[in-house]
């Protein structure tokens, strides 16, 4: 069991953890706070992929505030790494630091590394204790952990709609439905994906940038294109600045040239045919996380979005509803047949609703559980 | 300018009135509190139609428990009647009781009595005060301030759906979209209404009773079914039990023999044509006003729906969203034909968002203000 304070420094970590949210990447957002004797000696979190994780920030922290560290309780969001990648292992640095105490939210998802770091920090003595507000530290890195456990990112889908379900009007026009606020807090949903993923009949539509603006951000996303033509125009906007990853087809003689033009644009080509000539969904999810991709953000039209769902790519729905009707004649939100009955529908859960600025944002989830690797329930505190 | 205190007792006095929620109508559900130096020594809430008020509930209530009424203060959540009706005024039994003051939350939205009944104890010497948590409780008399302003009720219209916006598969397969707890939720805002009102389609489709039975409620709304045709079955359900009202078209003789037949059933018959022998939509509201009906709950396919909404008819969507998806074959919610412009959409306001079991309940209101009758802002509480 965990005490009260051990909620309150855990619940600091997390918070601490949440400045990463848009940096870190494909580093997990860790947060990291040292106790000493009651007091708070040091807080950290994860800087950008390649500089220090949170221990060794919060390790800094408190050696420059003059602080012994000897007999310290370390709060992590995230069991400290145990191996040496671009930097060395936090558990080390930990066990260095004569640190007493480490408790954990949730080990590595990993499960080439899982517990190695704990273990790590046992064998020298510290005591070790893991499960303290893991829900929510798994959601804070949900990308990270399906990356770790099932090799392919968290796939959110946004759309934005009428009450009555309608993504845009007979005429194509479909911007604005809703409002400034939901637009700013879809961007920040942006920020903090890996990679924002759209397809052609979007780009052809709206000719999209597909890039972060409305919120302050230091890095943006990988952009990725569905295009399974090459169909692209080359002034399209998704191409300016930083390569776009497309996603096509066969690539056979004919759409060879095209691809010659789209690479001089600074686009990397990956032909990934299905049967029928389309773009394989989930192999693409597969090569996704190959390249480290955590969470998958989809801003897309009904067809993709539909194609995405029916061959099991989407994990959760990001849905802004606005205050408004369509009519039933308007677009559709997901290209997705009926089925003949009804225990046969598409089930998912809400797992938040939210009201931003005059719209709702709906998150629902296709999974059972919150979020894989899981279905634990967080620790109940003791008296 | 109102003190803490006087906040305290109007909301248990809103509380109060609550209690009456399906047993007042088509009287309004009035709460009061008598406070006498700083002591709560009596409540009260309205009885049903041809009972005592909740003012007089509450002296009851003080003097049985042997309370000094001189010089206490009520709280009453409508102003009190002036008026002799079925039971005499409210207004004359606290000044008799010989109250001291006497705090409203709203004047009586009847534009015909409204103010006389303040006036009445003003003149008796009696402190008078109005507007304290005038919103909450015109929200709780919604459909009697929408009869008493507009000379027709306040138009509710419950809708079933997906999250893609969606009341019913291809096949007709439209019921248990929702969980059992909304279904419940559903009856509760059955049971507050004075009628409840569906189409021909519907009963042809599923022969619904359309009474309240997952609450537990001592009065049935009155139901209302459009039948321009008169084409309900005999053996329908909606017609078991108290008298059904039926608005038809034309009763021409092709008609009247179908109209003996219904009558004989109990049904109560009323011809409304319109130029295009329809039921005349806005002109049975008024029927429906001058017949007391204060809330009017709407379940009906997407056909009839469709036109009250055209028709300006709907004051407010009751829509519960299921955490599923039906695909894009599947019964829209409202047969409303789309717009050019986006900006000649359907405009609403999203009143209230809530969780029902695992489902979404969702308020969503056509008018600009919340509530007929006022654009008040409540006061705040004076330090």
């Amino acid at each position: 069991m965990f005490s009260q304070t051990d909620f309150v420094h855990m619940e600091r970590a997390l918070a601490l953890a949440k400045r990463g949210m848009y940096t870190t990447d494909p580093n997990p957002r860790v947060g990291c706070v040292l106790v000493r004797n009651g007091e708070v000696i040091g807080e950290g979190y994860t800087q950008p992929a390649g500089q220090d994780h949170a221990e060794i920030r919060a390790l800094k922290d408190a050696r420059s505030r003059g602080h012994d560290l000897r007999g310290a309780t370390a709060y992590v969001t995230l069991e400290p790494c145990s191996h040496f990648g671009r930097t060395p292992p936090c558990a080390n640095a930990l066990i260095e630091a004569q640190i007493g105490r480490v408790i954990a939210a949730m080990e590595d998802p990993n499960p080439q590394v899982s517990g190695r770091g704990l273990a790590m920090l046992r064998e020298a003595g510290i005591e070790v204790r893991c499960g303290l507000l893991a829900n929510e530290a798994r959601e804070l890195n949900i990308g990270f952990v399906s990356r770790m456990t099932r090799g392919r990112p968290w796939v959110r889908m946004k759309v934005a709609a009428s009450l009555d379900g309608r993504t845009g009007l007979p005429s194509g026009e479909s911007q604005w439905i809703t409002s400034a606020a939901a637009r700013a807090d879809g961007h920040a949903w942006r920020a903090r994906a890996s990679a924002i993923l759209t397809g052609i009949g979007t780009v052809r539509e709206d000719n999209p940038r597909m890039t972060v603006r409305a919120v302050d951000t230091p890095r943006q996303p990988h952009r990725v294109l569905i295009d399974s033509q090459l169909d692209v125009p080359l002034d399209a906007q998704i191409l300016a600045g930083a390569p776009t990853l497309i996603f096509c087809g066969e690539l056979d003689a004919r759409l060879e040239e095209r691809a010659v033009a789209l690479r001089e644009r600074g686009a990397e080509i990956v032909p990934l045919p299905n049967a029928f000539g389309k773009v394989d969904l989930p192999r693409m999810l597969s090569v996704l996380g190959e390249r480290n991709v955590n969470e998958l953000h989809v801003e897309a039209g009904y067809k993709l979005n539909g194609s995405l769902l029916r061959e099991g790519c989407v994990d959760e729905l990001l849905v802004y509803l606005a205050p408004s009707l369509l009519g039933m004649d308007s677009m559709s939100m997901f290209n997705l047949d009926s089925p003949d009955l009804l225990e046969d529908r598409v089930k998912l859960n809400f797992h938040t609703v939210e009201r931003i600025g005059d719209d709702l944002r709906i998150l629902a989830r296709f999974a059972p559980t919150a979020v894989p690797g899981t279905d634990a329930v967080s620790p109940t505190v003791s008296k």
